[in-house]
């Protein structure tokens, strides 16, 4: 497995996959790896010949008083599991290559990006389009793999992708969660074990709000407040719960079964945690 | 000569080439071409195997109240020059082909598009790095021709390519002009024989400043005063001049000889037009 901190090693790399007729898959991620960014890469390793892992912390989705400087970092434990993984490249840039100092040019998708985290994380969406822009570009991939953990960015890189001709098949994966039914996230790490087992509320919540889809309610309001009442508590503090659709993550005005999806923000003591489920 | 209207076609053209080993060179233009367009097929001609010229007038870098509508347009004269030129393709979708009616995604470049024709078309250059990302995104060229009249708009673009990482290589061609000095421009095809024998005054003030420039004076501040004196007219009122960096067109403090460029636009009746001049 290649270890690559250069964009133009990381670029020559893939022109040379690409002279051999080799299709390349792209698991973009932060690091920190835990079992939903592996499941992200198993199926990238299905899906290509070659599977290249990003692993950068990137600045310009944190907001300043975001969690940038204490982001878990692990790049030693990150290349062993994309080792054992079968990956045959890692992407490791240092921040000063990807962005100069002078660096004033953006990717920002301006609609979908304006919902949910958008509107309590101002430039993050921003952040995330260009990095994404800017890795698409180094490595060119035929696909790019994303979680649905992450199901509003998912929809924002679909409308980029879309919009400016990206040549990259966005590949979606499922969901991975703790037995408990917390979605993975590498900021699970900021929580102890206790507050682990009390983040179970989160997930239950969504189910809950589901059975109620499902029972045959399609009033938006009525799901979010069934969601809200059930997830709140002394150290849970809803940032948004939204019903949008299951593609867009537009908001929508109707509840409805195999169009929508329930996704939720919250503040977990300090930690904020994001989930979502179909319904 | 193929003349090729849908993204989809234009991506397995190009791709196409690329299998085969081919380099591509890219001159996007709005059509209505002139010899200063001809000027860059050429150069494009000699520096890649395949030469692909995009026409396409883009919406998005229009103002509301500019003349998109009027812009002129003449697309069989257009394919006509392109073949007795050697193109191999040209690439003229309709607007729906570009822009989805829902499209929210848009490339901007935040500091040399702040200055000279930014001030007065506040969303231009987001039209012209949006629209060029896009170009570059289906016919990946290897290499892309822009002509020097729009200097700014080089320099934007060439940020945009560092910034996002594109694999372009920009390739910068001289201004063309007509014999009275006016450099040559689409819309120049809106002045009369009379007020194209007066906007002569645009490009003998550049030469104005660059003489007194030439004479040792590094003064800002007096060479834009000389230009502004000298261009205006009954007709001619001045949007802008400035003295800028070569290669960035940001405003500098001192006029350094081989290294700053004379930058101006002016209102010639209801014309817009730009021009500039190295010192």
């Amino acid at each position: 497995m290649k270890i690559i901190s250069s964009a133009e090693e990381m670029r020559a790399f893939s022109k040379e996959c690409r002279r051999e007729n080799k299709t390349v898959a792209l698991v973009p991620t932060m690091g920190a790896l835990h079992a939903g960014h592996l499941s992200l890469i198993d199926i990238a390793r299905k899906s290509a010949d070659i599977v290249v892992v990003s692993v950068f912390v990137n600045p310009t989705q944190f907001g300043p008083n975001e969690d940038f400087a204490n982001y878990p970092r692990k790049p030693e434990e990150d290349f062993e599991a994309c080792r054992s993984r079968g990956v045959d490249a890692v992407f490791a840039p240092p921040a000063s290559e990807i962005y100069r100092p002078d660096a004033s040019t953006y990717i920002s998708e301006e609609q979908i990006s304006q919902n949910l985290c958008g509107k309590s994380r101002p430039k993050h969406f921003r952040g995330v389009t260009t990095v994404v822009g800017i890795l698409f570009n180094i490595v060119r991939p035929d696909k790019a793999v994303f979680g649905l953990k992450d199901a509003q960015q998912v929809a924002v890189i679909r409308r980029m992708v879309r919009d400016l001709f990206f040549d990259v098949e966005i590949v979606e994966a499922p969901i991975i969660r703790e037995d408990s039914g917390l979605a993975l996230s590498s900021r699970n790490a900021y929580l102890d074990p206790g507050e682990r087992e009390g983040a179970r509320r989160i997930y239950e919540s969504l189910l809950k709000g589901k059975a109620l889809a499902d029972d045959g309610c399609t009033n938006v309001d009525r799901i979010k407040a069934l969601v809200i009442n059930s997830v709140s508590s002394a150290k849970i503090r809803v940032i948004y719960v939204e019903v949008v659709d299951r593609l867009t993550s537009l908001p929508v005005q109707v509840a409805e079964r195999g169009k929508s999806r329930i996704s939720i923000a919250v503040w977990y003591g300090r930690v904020r945690l994001i989930d979502n489920i179909e319904i």
